[in-house]
């Protein structure tokens, strides 16, 4: 193996920014295709190529210069990318073909069902849909946007209360707010939302990352703490590991899981790096972004993780549309030798009300005792 | 404070690029001056300067153009950087006359007779000299080059047991060899070499980094392990916690140590982040890049440091002049629940021989069993 091996990552955003910077200490260089300069991972890599989602002669060049090639988002056009990987006979990991089926609710919901993976009762959304059958599911039901929906967008809830004329209206108008399509979900009334985090090399080693609480808001990440326990979770690592060495997974891939107090359900897979695991740069022997590039770019995982604390990660998220600004205590505050916090700015020119501006990670004795660190130090910066 | 703060730093040597990559993460955009485009911190750089050491009109532009600037080594013109600082009205951080004095070991063992640090008896050297009266130092006298040593070069050694006239000629032979003039220190017999590194925030706070086993062979340091305990380390600590304060140093200095088995001597000052403090990228809570960076950009540093795990570091030294190569089973090597490994490469292109090409930090239950690991890792690395 030689050093200077060329990754290619599509997108420059802050998940791109933070695999180039992880990918420097093993000699990788990162390049960058980005819809924009003024995106945060254009800061940090000096081999920037600008180009749009779908610009197939762009791209092929992009590809052809690199020797392995990783996403940060699953929106790309997995027909295209699988077609340029094999005219440019450069691997791109996750599989392009796999990123197809996950970007689409529905295929990513059969997914579940094919290797028995726990999931919330589903249903393809169609304009004949007789919703009234779907009300032993519950009094409101979940339309998920079938295509690109993220952080909460093109998500709706129709309550099956109201009468059916007027609940039949209401989907009418939701049905026409995206051309992708829908899925309908039993909507889970569960205690609180996990993650976890899984890494598989191209020599079939995986490598568990910690089970984490991960709490919304607003429909956006808002915190994450952990480890913690869940007398389901080896069960469902099980079934999860048993998946991605059938679909031979090659990557970090991120499962969004409902804690409903006795079951654990996969609500969402990202296949990639995720802000639910954010938390490893600091808490870890090895980072997502690490584990990621090692998986990607052919190089062996290491067979075990050290946890080095309890750890809880915060976002900021944009406050105003103004110029970000905030009082750097943040390494000063609440330090002792027990606790410690971590900023990671990204480095957006464009500051905008929930934009995800960074994060600060905080290690202490237990994950509570973390995340009351974090959110203090947070209350400290003004975004 | 404001994201986007531009750290200049002079030198784009490893040290440059490892503060490079460690600036991004607080939102802060690092500078580069560098010598040449082949030097490793250009690779993680977008902003890059190339001039001479001494070349007044770029290093002014360089400087004008950046809100704090910083070095890597301490062999920069100190006058002239003192004046292009005050031209400028842009801060250099540590002061460029402190460096200019720690520059010349002459002028730095002074120091250390001024602020009572306990180190090796000196002499300034001259031709006239008269070497027999040093023979109650030993048998042996150490003489170093004022200024521009480093990793041995510069250092040599003169036997009295021979005849006078014999090594007069010595003398005289090695005193050619630099224009800058020699000192002469007593050769200490030392048990180990220690090292410690303390950085030091505009604001006074000072932050202390544990002490650590540096083991030189070839006069280049080959490993370091801790932390490491000392009885004297905390009367020491006084005293150049004393020296830092009285300066009103600011950033990360390195001191490296004789331990005599009673006694703790100062070897050498370096007024930089340092060979000797890259385990704490992976054993601490912050490392010395980060602290630096924090201290010289004007943000506070934690008032404490968390360990997470005794460690080791080794450095991986160039063996042929061939392209770099090696087998990138470091991180799966020797990992266990409580071990873990972590390549730190610097992305040179040229191979040398003995050439400082990277480095591996290792965490464990002890410092011996993290160097054992850490060793064990190196045999697996062809460069």
């Amino acid at each position: 193996m030689k050093p200077g091996l060329k990754l290619g990552i599509l997108g420059g955003g802050q998940l791109s920014r933070m695999m180039a910077l992880s990918s420097y200490p093993y000699g990788i260089l990162p390049h960058i295709y980005t819809l924009s300069l003024n995106e945060p991972a254009t800061q940090v890599c000096t081999n920037v190529t600008v180009g749009k989602l779908n610009d197939e002669e762009t791209l092929f060049h992009f590809i052809k210069n690199c020797d392995v090639v990783t996403f940060e988002s699953e929106f790309w056009n997995s027909e295209l990318l699988n077609s340029l990987s094999q005219k440019t006979q450069v691997n791109i990991f996750p599989a392009p073909q796999l990123m197809g089926l996950l970007q689409d609710r529905l295929t990513q919901k059969k997914l579940f069902e094919k290797y028995k993976i726990p999931t919330s009762p589903f249903m393809e959304a169609s304009s004949e849909i007789e919703l009234k059958n779907l009300k032993s599911w519950g009094k409101e039901l979940v339309l998920k946007q079938r295509r690109f929906g993220y952080d909460g967008y093109g998500t709706f809830f129709i309550s099956l209360s109201q009468n059916e004329k007027e609940y039949k209206k209401e989907w009418e108008k939701i049905n026409d707010k995206s051309p992708y399509g829908f899925i309908i979900e039993k909507k889970i009334s569960f205690k609180r939302e996990l993650a976890l985090i899984i890494a598989r090399d191209q020599h079939g080693t995986m490598l568990d990352f910690p089970l984490v609480e991960s709490k919304q808001t607003k429909a956006r990440c808002d915190w994450v703490m952990g480890p913690i326990k869940h007398p389901k979770e080896f069960k469902l690592r099980t079934l999860l590991k048993r998946f991605l060495k059938k679909e031979n997974y090659i990557g970090v891939i991120a499962f969004e899981l409902f804690d409903t107090g006795t079951e654990l359900l996969v609500n969402e897979i990202a296949p990639r790096v995720h802000n639910s695991g954010h938390y490893s740069q600091n808490a870890l022997s090895i980072s997502q972004f690490q584990a990621h590039i090692l998986a990607v770019c052919g190089y062996p995982l290491p067979s075990q993780l050290k946890l080095l604390s309890p750890f809880a990660m915060v976002n900021l998220l944009g406050q105003s549309p103004n110029s970000p600004e905030w009082k750097m205590e943040i390494e000063k505050s609440n330090t002792t030798n027990k606790n410690s916090l971590h900023l990671h700015w990204y480095g957006k020119i464009e500051n905008r009300q929930d934009r995800k501006m960074g994060h600060i990670n905080a290690l202490s004795n237990t994950p509570k005792e973390a995340l009351k660190n974090a959110l203090a130090a947070r209350r400290k910066v003004l975004i």
